[in-house]
């Protein structure tokens, strides 16, 4: 399997890290050769028909200096660095089976890595993306074109990453019907309210604290305005219930304005604030997806399985049948998303007949 | 999809009621057409090539009185009783493409729903076990036979049932390498447990309650002594680890000797007392399944995802990359079973090339 990978991040550099360690055990159990043949980030590209190593990719984006390198600089045996030129033309010249999408998540300007996808699927390649943004703004339109393109499109590292939350949907919907979804999908606002909680602290102080350990980036907006859980909600709701939503259909409040006084008398009562997106299929079917999707603050029984600590993610599921089940556990972060990548690579690999 | 059925009680009842209820959705989301075309339960045998319906099954099973009723009694245009006959018998002269097995589960036991399932795939049709017993004690050799007459089994709903365990262990291996997993698999022993730390009753009297309140057997000797558990870790390591075990390899200890003063004990230091059935497959990896699998009292954090109430089911998959992810939910329950053997139908057709 020929991948080509976009962006060169945590992400995609432990992606071809974890490609190379993995190499034996993904051949021996799905008979998966995964090779990385072109490597895209902002300053050029690195391509080699029979593979590009960690190592020299590693070396030619150090080598630059000052976070300048590019993958373009590689030096390796076979491979040939490409300085300054256009991803979606490196990608339709690029023979090669799947497009990998690990560039920067923005929700405001999404054309970019929309872009790269359109040009993969267009020139006949499966693609996987955990770039959020072309998902969130027009994941109908995405869907449609993997399908006019007959390939796949998967996308398991933009809900949960190392949780797979969509693989968990997916499963529930075969053999019941899923009537609700409640889910703590962002790890900073609920390391922010686990910590107002706990520590008795403000959302300001909590926020502060959260940006010095590393848990929210020095612009939060994203996070705490709810749109990161308003993008997974927009996925999940498409994924699994086929609502043909986009970012606008969802209401979203965030958890800027959260007051100390109100996390305090929740857990008087014995409830924990946290944020929560919301997707409500029986009012999906009434009333267009509008209505059916939202984000905001909502309270979850204190110790229950959505009762999650720190940056942990917990998704419940409804079902018309089998009563609730939650999933629980790990978000984003760089070898998770990589983990979920994998899982996608193993099933575009097996659906599309490879290992038969 | 023609299916055998062999069971009517409370699951297969289940399952011919949501197979008619779910006919169009399942024919509208995957294609598929399933027909009960033969029910076998202890008195002898229903059969229609078109179909037989639940109205018809339940009037037969009713009509015996006192419980004495058979599926044979049937009476309804097109369909044919045969009191008496031979299960296996009746199995190999129907023209079928699975065959489900829901008769009661027996360790002791087993080799009545062993020759159904060996009947089937001798057959050459697919096979859903939600009988727990022939797994228990012939796992490998009943995959073995299934991969010899290329035929599917399944049996996702016998761990964990509504609650998909065994589908999102899957999908947890396929990214990324399981290294353990906790689980707490048995809803008699959990009510009992919880009801000890939270009445701060004895074991019998929290027994005697399980009993009146119907989450209990009169003998529930299969629960509380872990075998039930058992069985669910061996389904499980060959399941998703291939660890080629039986339930010999499982150290087994269960709950009748656990006293009050150890739950209360535990609970003072924040801990709660559960039945947890483990898999180490590091161990495993080293030396042999037996020492890999276990079955016993054991504690979990208060609080914490494992931590919960009365019959409900969790399991916690420690992952070599990406940390634990704990999935938490109802286990078994008639239609909980019946919802799992769908969504193994459903895989079935899939998998078998159908709806494509």
């Amino acid at each position: 399997m020929r991948i080509v990978l976009v962006g060169f991040g945590a992400v995609g550099k432990a992606l071809v890290g974890m490609l190379e360690a993995k190499a034996e055990e993904l051949y021996r159990a799905h008979g998966l050769s995964p090779r990385v043949v072109c490597v895209i980030d902002s300053g050029g590209a690195a391509v080699a028909g029979r593979g590009l190593s960690a190592a020299a990719l590693l070396a030619a984006k150090t080598r630059g200096g000052g976070g300048g390198g590019s993958v373009a600089g590689i030096e390796a045996e076979g491979a040939v660095g490409l300085r300054g030129v256009e991803a979606e033309r490196v990608i339709k010249d690029t023979a090669a089976d799947v497009l990998v999408e690990t560039t920067p998540t923005s929700v405001r300007d999404a054309s970019r890595a929309m872009g790269h996808l359109r040009a993969a699927m267009g020139a006949g390649m499966h693609a996987v993306s955990v770039n959020k943004g072309p998902l969130a703004v027009a994941m109908p339109a995405l869907v449609q074109l993997a399908a006019h393109n007959r390939v796949m499109l998967r996308y398991s590292g933009t809900v949960g990453a190392g949780t797979p939350v969509l693989a968990t949907a997916r499963t529930l919907a075969a053999g019941d019907r899923i009537v609700r979804v409640r889910g703590i999908l962002n790890g900073t606002t609920n390391f922010i309210l686990h910590r107002m909680q706990t520590a008795g602290e403000s959302y300001q102080d909590a926020l502060a604290e959260a940006v010095r350990l590393g848990y929210a980036e020095t612009d939060p907006s994203a996070d705490v305005d709810g749109i990161d859980t308003a993008t997974k909600v927009v996925i999940l709701a498409n994924a699994v219930m086929k609502m043909g939503a986009t970012i606008g259909d969802v209401r979203v409040s965030g958890i800027r304005d959260i007051e100390r006084s109100r996390v305090r008398e929740a857990a008087e009562r014995g409830m924990s604030v946290k944020l929560i997106g919301e997707i409500d299929a029986t009012v999906g079917a009434r009333g267009g997806a509008g209505r059916a999707l939202s984000v905001g603050p909502a309270e979850v029984e204190r110790g229950g399985p959505m009762d999650v600590p720190r940056n942990v993610n917990a998704v419940e599921f409804t079902l018309e049948k089998s009563g609730t089940v939650t999933l629980v556990g790990r978000g984003a972060g760089g070898d998770e998303t990589a983990t979920a990548i994998v899982r996608d690579l193993v099933e575009i690999w097996h659906e599309g007949g490879g290992g038969r």
